[in-house]
Parts: structure tokens; sequence; C-alpha cells
């Protein structure tokens, strides 16, 4: 193939082409200095430029207010699901955490791997996980809440974030981070994986009210305490330096963009051209209540398996990577990031009319 | 500057040309599949092919026998300092470390720190780390003894590792790993994060004996767990999958090369040139014991600091970038890792004499 495919998959995800143009024009020589940015020192003049504006537009994007600390990590959402209690959930105490689908249960688990109490207050997990739980309250005394905001898996996304008082609000955002506006001050802590909406994997964002920060005991890996990585700028030991790079390019691309307000505007109408061509038609069927929908992983059903793996197949023929679902639910899962461009939701939508006047 | 530069940095460091030229042509469309390395999915077919080849590889080029798993994990030697006590060291038990420089000082108090009892059975600290503890032998019932195999910031490498008899061999060999042949048997466990010899920065190789992944206990993070990220090949979340395909180009360049004996032999010229223009002179002098020298990190010294700022600047005009000692220990420091050319010593060792020449 000579030509770039349209890509759905669900993380590692689609980057925009012009980043990777960017990247693959200064990958052997970064703005004339001779070498590649991942030749450079992480102590480099060159890269400390280079982080810093990682952090400073980060901010900027997101709007995110005075008290705050962007740092970057490794070890994926995973290790967030342990950094977390292990920061902020005192042993004898107890956290909040609210269920609505596998990488949920992921965090909770986790949390509970390493003896630490964790009430779930709310789960959709009967209803096989198609809607966000709603109506919840905070319990006094809960150290924090953790929610995932968008659930990859079952294309269910939170449309409005609980209110929990003086208890940090803690989200997983991985998915979909820099997807719309969000009002960041509600929020304790904010973590997010890079893979989807932000870069290559191998990078985690945390987003840290500095108070928190301070909360992390001493008897913790350094590379898991907010602290530790946070006090340092990330620069406690060598970061993911090519990584942080192209975060800082893609946060480059939305600003040119329009930022956050516009990328909204644009992800609301391409998921909205999915939801209309699956509601508009008794061939497919939505998976996630509509009152849960998520703009990032739109995700639904064909009449059959069988047509279902054949939808897969004749989409990738057609240049249309990606579109199966994940494999502990089945069925067809578009994965719409800020980077997928909307001619490829429009190609999407127009097979999907065709496959179903041929199959239907 | 339009050409490459001379890098001597110490990590992130040098990749070959070869490979960044590869990584260019690739990077908007991996082998005609329309996609870059780093959008695709860590499930897909391609990936696999990637991360299975970058295994192979490693296994080949060691010469790794049986027995021995290859394991990608983030977070750097550093998580790895935490990492093998919390999977390795039982509570009431001990392990024995040796102190041979700043790294190895890290992996102990990070080891302490967790609560682990740490029994330092050698140290080179009162000689300022420069050489190589010898003479000592491991404790009966240390559940394994800890080195690190180079020491960037003074310069100095193991020339032999010591006999353990039962008690497992566990080397950081982050900054010379793939520099030589060793014999890997004699190891239970061996790490290195990639940014020196390997590829960019996010990416550790764990090298581990298969009977001690057994040994991680339940309530340790999953991302700190030999037999969770070992027992799911890499693959219990998203690993960094850019960094495992440069790291698979640079397991490909070194077999090109003629293999880590071919290597070694380059390696041990390139350090006799630099170490030969250090002894033959009395202006310029060596760091580290003879019998402890590094062939990766070349450190020495000038008559004055005032000069040493002089060579770093001059150094850095005629194309030769990183040759600033660590800000620990000041003086001079030539990182001359597999991916530093012949052509950059001799540009070296040419300036050294002109230098001493119009400063001597």
């Amino acid at each position: 193939m000579s030509e770039r495919i349209f890509n759905f998959n669900a993380g590692p995800a689609a980057i925009p082409q012009s980043v990777l143009e960017e990247v693959r024009d200064d990958l052997l020589n970064y703005k004339g200095e001779g070498l590649s940015v991942m030749e450079m020192s992480h102590r480099s003049k060159s890269f400390d430029a280079i982080i810093k504006s990682a952090e400073a537009l980060m901010k900027e994007v997101m709007e995110i207010p005075d008290g705050y600390k962007v740092v970057f990590f490794q070890g994926g959402a995973t290790l967030q699901f342990a950094a977390v209690p292990m920061n902020l959930l005192t042993d004898g105490k107890f956290a909040d955490y609210v269920n609505s689908g596998s990488w949920s249960k992921k965090a909770i688990s986790e949390a509970k791997k390493l003896g630490k109490t964790v009430n779930v207050i709310a789960s959709s997990e009967d209803d096989n996980f198609t809607h966000i739980p709603k109506g919840y309250k905070v319990t006094p005394g809960a150290e924090y809440l953790h929610i995932t905001s968008n659930n990859t898996i079952f294309g269910t996304q939170y449309q409005e974030f609980p209110a929990t008082g003086n208890v940090p609000l803690i989200a997983d955002m991985s998915s979909d981070i820099n997807c719309r506006k969000i009002d960041v001050s509600k929020f304790g802590l904010i973590y997010a994986g890079a893979q989807k909406n932000l870069g290559p994997s191998g990078t985690t964002i945390v987003i840290i009210r500095e108070d928190l920060m301070k909360r992390s005991p001493e008897n913790i890996p350094s590379m898991c305490s907010y602290n530790i990585i946070g006090g340092k700028d990330s620069l406690y030991n060598t970061p993911p330096t090519f990584g942080i790079y192209i975060i800082k390019l893609i946060l480059e691309w939305i600003k040119g963009q329009g930022g956050l307000g516009k990328l909204e505007e644009i992800n609301r109408k391409k998921a909205k051209m999915l939801y209309d061509s699956i509601d508009n038609s008794d061939f497919y069927r939505g998976t996630a209540k509509e009152d849960s929908r998520s703009i990032m992983n739109v995700t639904f059903r064909l009449p059959s398996e069988e047509l279902e793996q054949k939808f897969v197949a004749e989409a990738l023929q057609k240049g249309m990577l990606g579109l199966k679902g994940h494999r502990s639910v089945g069925g067809i899962r578009a994965s719409i990031y800020n980077a997928v461009p909307m001619k490829a939701i429009e190609t999407l939508v127009g097979f999907m009319a065709d496959f179903k006047k041929q199959n239907g």
C-alpha cells in the first residue's frame, strides 16, 4: 500500500499525519542540531526546552489552573492503578471506586492486591457495562473517588462528572483525554496513557493537584511516587524522551486545530455521523445506552458474528483498519480519536451503507 | 548544522545512523502497511512479529541459553532497583550488594526504602569509586548478589564477574549491555535501560532465569512483577511499542556488524585509542584505575577545571557533543557506546593532541 490507511485502532492509535511528517523530517537531525531527539541527553538544553514546552502546552490546551502539576510517568495506566492507592490511600482507610468496565475492574483489583480497602459504590457490571453508573453518593471519609472517564471496550463515556465535595476525584482518562473541554479544577488527579489521543505508548501523563503530591509515603518505589517524580519535574531518572517530544508535537497540533473547543465540536460531529448511521438502520445495533455513548469509541453489532467478521475483513480491503471489537466483547468498534480524520468517518459510513445493502 | 554530530552522550546516546534512516523511511508507512509502527495495535500480527523478533534477536546476539526469558519493562533501571528486591528478596531474609558507584548506591537505597535487608559486602566508595571491588565472598544465605557491571559516571567496568555458587547473580548492565560477549548462564537476572546500547529511553530489557520468575509475590504492583509481565510475554498491558521496534532494528544492526565478538573487538580498539592518548601524555589524567577501566565510558581530567570547560566548548565547536563529565564528578567523559563510530574516536583523539599542543 502506498497510501496511509484509515486507522480505527483502539490504541496505540492514529497519530496526526503532519506530526509524523515532522518527526520523520527531523529524525536524523533535529532543528539542525546534528542528532535525533532520541539521541539527546535528557539533561540537555534542547530536551529541556521540549519537555518544558510539552508541560506548558498541556496546561494551556487543557486550561489547567494554578496549583496543578503535569508529570510524565512510565508504565501506562496500569502502573497508575497501583500508584494511586500507594500514594493516596492510607492503610486502614478506604477509597471509593466506580466500576464502569474492564479498566475500572483492573484499577480496583490492583488496589486490593496491594492490601488496600476499596469500596465499590456503583457498578454497571450487571448491565454488561452498557451504561455509566449515576445517582450514587461519595462515602464520607473516603480518601478519594476513582472513575474511568471513558470505557474503550464498551464504548461508554461520562457525560458529566460526579460532584465529590472535599473528596478528591481521580480519573483514568486514558482513552478520552483532550477529546473535549473539561473543568480540571473538579479533579484531584487525572492520568492517561498517551497512546490514544496524545502520542506513542510508553508515556503516561499525570495531572495532579500539588497538595496531593505531598501525601506520597516514603516506602514505595520511587518510580511510583508522585512526590518524587513530580518533585523532580519528571526528570528523577531518564524519562521516555522521544515519546514526550511527540506529545509536544501533538499538543501543538491540537492548538493548530483550534484547541479543545473546536476539536470537541469535530469529535461530536464525527461520532454523530456514526451513531446516526447505526440508529437509522435495523441492521446495525449500538451496544452502549444512548445517554452513555462515547464520542471516542463507537461500538455496535451486526445481525450475526459471521456478518461481523465479513464486515471487518471487507473494511480492511477498503483501507479501514482496526474495526474488530475487543476480544472480550466481540462486535465492531470504531475508535475515532482526535487524529482520525473526518474523511475516515465518511468512508466508514459510506461502507456501512453499502455493506447493509449487500447483506441486509 | 547539516551534518550529524559526533555524539559522546552518556545516555540517551548515539543510535546507528542506518537504524535512524530505516526508522525515518518507514515512519509514515511501515513496510507498505499504511501506518506507522507507533500507530499499530500492540495485539496486531505486525507488532507481534516485531516484538517476537526483538526477543529472538536478543537471545541470538547474547547467546542466551534455554531457561531464560527476555522481557520488556518500562520505568528504566530505577524501577528495577525496586522490582528486584520486591520480587526476589523475601522479608526477613537479606541480599548482598556491591557498591561500585552512584547507580549501585541508588539500587541499595531503593531496596532499603522498601524495608528490605541489604548487606553491602564490598564498596569502592572510600576510593571515590575509581575501581571495581574484588576479592569478596558472597554471604551464605543471601537471596542474591547485586552488582552494577559498568559505572557510567566513574568510567569503571567489571572485567570478570564474581563466582556466586548457588546464589543468583543479578546485574544492572544498563551502560554496557551488548558491548562484549558475556556468559549469561552465570547470571540469575540481567537488566538494562535501553538508552545506551539498545535504543531510545523508555524501555528496559530484563533477562531472567525462568525459575526466578516464579518467586514474585502476589502483593506487588503488576508492572513490577516478573511473573506477571514475563508470564504475559511483555504484553500484560501496552508496552512501549516504538522503543521495542527500534531495539529490534539495533539488534539487527549488531548482527550485521558481525555480532558481539566483532563489536567487542571494535569497542576495545576504540577504548584503547582513547586510553593510549591519555596515558601517553602528562596533560590528560585518567580517573579510573587501569584494572577497572570501562570500554564504554572513558573518564579523564585536565590540569584545571578552566581547561576542562574550554576543552568541552572547543570540542563542541568541532562537532563533538556530550564530553562534559557527570555533574557529580566533573572532568571529561567520552561515552563510546556501540553506535559511536571509529571516526568519532579518531576525531576526538586528534582534537586531544591539538588541544594539548595549544594549552599544555
